[in-house]
């Protein structure tokens, strides 16, 4: 049975053309980027090109600089523990957990953390946020794209406001599911963007955080001084290269995927029955990104969902893969945008990637529609 | 021209045979172990298998857990940081910089760091150390292999020695030179030991840390809790296959790999011209590692070898890759051994793999003798 592959926000398919290209890599290309003879210079200048080639993705190199680190969660962790100085840190319930999680931890710490609220489609409450900045602010960090709904905030708009507050405060974004899907560049008040490889047809254990030159904020991993002392440990050259080579696959297309996206999205709304499933969040594009769609079927867990039409050969997710490990019930995510606990219990997670095609689209909402209508008959 | 490749402390070219079972994972197997389908737990219990099979290759399951990270560096920095507490931290001055800068950033911080000598040979001052540990030591940091010397620690002994001292203190080792080349399980006295995937045959971007299941230290990087919450961040799942393939192949013929080594040890140490090179630590095998060689050639920079050697096609180390990023002329470790500027100033690091052979050994040392020779009589 072919599957049907809709869990793209939890990881992608590595890129079989990437993967072709960046297998020397792992061959006659497997010297260490610090040896000091010239076939360890030509993999540093390759791993210097491949910063290069990504960060021209989404910023100018005249103004921002990107440090490779081993996965989204670890550059997540670099702008908090890092960006986060005496006085206060403000974030939103809506972020990811390597955020979420980050900041409970400075709390533990005795920071003193603030967090702001979302609004009913999953977009932070900006006017709330604002008021919890003040001249004591040292961090703001607010996600890009939510993993779990796909609520789109406006960094740009935000991080001016927050700099009106206070221009001293960081502005951090975790940009996970934005980076290679919503056509973007980074706006003149974001100071540092979470990106990751594997959720764009590279690798898992491949990440980075691009910062603003002019900021300064310490290392998180202390060592041999690689990524010109800002994340030390060897190199991951063979993820690197795939990053790059997918990266540039997706921003050579984003338009048209972008495009695609909205369409297949737009599909899979029309198709899901809507006496049985309610979609989270707006469908407004200015408001949300059409690559993560989520719905709630209220009356049948989105568990049991799950499992049923992975029988069937969809596969697609609940709520986040990264929050399955926290063994909870209810998204704190979705239950933070007004969801009542009856609907929260039936989140399912669809995420597209620019491959989907309308055939899945319409095979996925069928099958969805059967399990859902056979399992609410069953329970009569 | 083939290269003679013996920069194997710094890395190995990854093993074929390991890259060919592992590359479904980068195809049909690519799901999230985090994502609650079955395809996802597949893989989430293929993970598992990995960390018991690495596991089981030097400690017992019963007594030792593994949390896998992105590299030896980060294990050592969550090693330092989170075993670090109130008090003293007791380390040596030749530590890799993944201990040796997490230990100066904790004195930063204001924790009171002491730092053990070396002897002669490159191994620990152990008397010394051991006067640096009282009962107000929270963790003793002692690398098991030097990966700039070979020189080798018992530290086992210096495991016991130091818990009869302070039973409370907290042991770690950095095992990455001698994990899948020492025959050696982790002594009862040990608590945590670091390795990494790319010195055996795996791949950058893969290491662990061991730890024993008694002891309780909180996680370095915050998020979804994978890792039972060790370890945040999507698993690197190509690159933990890899590590357990590479693992089980290096221990499956460990005692015979170590013998070998001893041999072509022996073999370049008798053919390098002594009139040239002097051998850096002692040649008895109690108290070195046979896959790394560090020698001097006083009167000619290391530097200078290194390049006319790699024209010639053999490829060598000069002290650590991870320290070429330092930019420092002189060894901190080679200095502390009590060589002098003059003689640090040639140090070379021959270091070599299992599948090195005395055909390879005999045209390095043949190699080195007529550069050395050449550069010499140039400079009359």
């Amino acid at each position: 049975m072919t599957k049907i592959y809709l869990d793209n926000a939890a990881t992608t398919r590595p890129d079989a053309g990437c993967l072709e290209k960046a297998k020397i890599y792992l061959g006659d290309k497997f010297y260490n980027p610090s040896s000091m003879y010239g076939e360890g210079y030509d993999i540093r200048r390759e791993i210097d090109k491949s910063r290069e080639n990504i960060l021209s993705c989404v910023a100018r190199a005249e103004e921002f600089e990107l440090i490779f680190t081993s996965c989204g969660t670890e550059a997540d962790n670099q702008a908090l523990f890092c960006g986060a100085k005496r006085g206060n840190v403000v974030t939103t319930i809506g972020e990811h957990p390597a955020v979420y999680n980050a900041a409970l931890e400075l709390k533990q710490r005795g920071v003193d953390v603030r967090i702001a609220p979302l609004l009913k489609d999953g977009t932070v409450n900006v006017d709330n946020l604002l008021s919890l900045v003040d001249e004591k602010t040292s961090i703001v960090s607010c996600m890009h794209v939510n993993n779990e709904t796909g609520a789109l905030n406006d960094i740009d708009g935000i991080s001016a406001l927050v700099k009106d507050k206070n221009p001293a405060a960081l502005f951090h974004s975790d940009g996970v599911q934005a980076f290679g899907k919503i056509p973007y560049r980074l706006g003149k008040c974001v100071d540092m963007y979470t990106i990751s490889a594997h959720k764009i047809g590279a690798l898992k254990g491949t990440g980075a955080l691009i910062k603003r030159k002019k900021i300064s904020i310490k290392p998180y991993i202390y060592g041999g001084g690689q990524e010109k002392g800002m994340r030390s440990g060897t190199e991951n050259v063979f993820g690197i290269k795939m990053f790059e080579f997918a990266a540039l696959k997706r921003y050579s297309e984003i338009s048209e995927n972008y495009k695609r996206a909205t369409d297949m999205f737009e599909l899979l709304c029309s198709l899901l029955d809507p006496s049985f499933f309610k979609i989270i969040g707006e469908r407004d594009m200015e408001r949300r990104s059409p690559y993560v769609l989520c719905v709630s079927a209220p009356g049948v867990r989105g568990e049991t969902i799950l499992h049923e039409v992975s029988d069937k050969g969809l596969l697609i997710g609940s709520g986040s893969a990264c929050s399955s490990n926290e063994k909870k019930r209810y998204s704190r995510v979705i239950l933070a945008q007004g969801v009542s606990e009856a609907e929260a219990d039936g989140i399912l997670r669809i995420s597209l990637s620019p491959e989907t095609t309308s055939e899945e689209i319409e095979k996925c909402a069928k099958i969805l529609n059967e399990t859902v209508k056979f399992r609410l008959e069953m329970m009569k």
